[in-house]
């Protein structure tokens, strides 16, 4: 009957632009985890969560979204997935299902997360990437940016750049690596790091970008950290520009 | 008073999906020369007519469309391509205006049109890409579709390769160039050509397609040439997947 059930990793690509977010609410259904939770229970006849390794916000997009996630379908991996993909809306697209240790949980065994920032630097509009980029046309300076990026990289308290939530948990955590590069005509912020507050790649990139229109210096980023101050950093960017590129696990 | 017309060309962009093609219709307004001389006519406070260099059908994109038309305006040309970005739809822009001689006509003076199709051999669906690939998910021979091209290139009567219309025009036209390139999980069809005929892409695409899929040879393709019968060629591939690139010009 396949009732004992299997773990599964699947990675989920999606377009945030008509979803609440990624983590499902009470008072809405418009989620990804709500569509994805909804589809598979009633794929499974019964209830069937699923644990996403970044809580996308509304608006914010995902080439490699993780979850984690028990069924109990005979079915092989790739039957699996190309049945999902059956019924999934086509904003929605699960490109890799695989069988993985039942202790497998997407979000607490992550090891660092990737996200991108795309910035269209430009006075003309790219009507194909509208929906993925954030318009900036006035001259970024990069290498100001690079500079300010240097700062925020290592382990620090981000508390000033995240949109307090009720909260006692700790704001640190570690940022690996910032990349900025211009590709064509757009600028893109890459990071990487161990987790990320609310809002918090959103924020640091509204920073950068303010170093790179020279309407901040680099060296201010210390004191952004130290104050430990939400107003003192820079503006928070659209979701629009943002996407979740991957999540990284210790095979 | 600036009464003077001046001729402009204009590179336009465009995602086609909402529109029922370039040209505009007796019925419909819903069409992209339709939008672009309502606007233009709007901002002159007068019937402006625009040339374009491409009909594109219902729901094909476009890259580089060009257009000529006359404006009154005194503004420079960056300016005028700003105040027209700034009241068009977000699904269209202009990328580039120049002044040009009173004798430039879009169509009339272009001396080859590129034209792309994209088809995503997957079966795995890209949620980002899905308004702008046609998907085949059986496996393609490409070599046998670039033979079956090499009989397509140079000078032809594709009558069998179109959609008739009540037409007694020549249906002789000479094609430059066909690639064929994979670009990750990509198939893209690049067509150049001196002009093109109602659906002629799409048909050529769709039985390059039948050729990749083993559904036909590659030396099929004189016999259906010769035929001048539609019902010998390809099926049509959808529009989604066809973008008109560019429009080349004798300086």
């Amino acid at each position: 009957m396949g009732d004992t059930l299997k773990k599964y990793k699947m990675i989920i690509q999606y377009e945030g632009t008509r979803y609440q977010g990624w983590q499902k609410q009470i008072t809405t259904e418009n989620t990804l985890q709500g569509k994805l939770e909804t589809l598979l229970s009633r794929m499974e006849q019964r209830k069937v969560e699923v644990q996403g390794a970044g809580r996308t916000d509304s608006g914010v997009h995902a080439y490699g979204q993780v979850i984690s996630v028990e069924l109990a379908s005979g079915r092989k991996a790739d039957e699996i997935r190309d049945a999902i993909n059956q019924y999934l809306p086509e904003d929605i697209a699960v490109l890799s299902v695989e069988e993985v240790s039942e202790r497998f949980h997407a979000r607490l065994n992550a090891v660092s997360k990737v996200y991108r920032y795309r910035v269209l630097n430009s006075c003309i509009p790219n009507v194909f990437e509208r929906k993925y980029v954030y318009v900036v046309s006035d001259e970024l300076d990069l290498k100001a940016m690079e500079q300010a990026a240097l700062y925020l990289c290592g382990k620090h308290d981000f508390q000033a750049f995240c949109t307090k939530k009720k909260s006692k948990k700790s704001t640190e955590r570690c940022i690996s690596k910032i990349d900025i590069e211009r590709v064509c005509d757009e600028v893109r912020f890459t990071y990487e790091g161990n987790g990320f507050l609310y809002h918090m790649v959103r924020i640091l990139t509204g920073t950068l970008l303010e170093v790179g229109l020279g309407k901040r210096k680099a060296e201010d980023i210390p004191n952004i950290l130290e104050s430990k101050n939400r107003a003192e950093a820079g503006f928070l960017v659209p979701g629009c520009g943002l996407a979740l590129m991957s999540v990284k696990y210790n095979s």
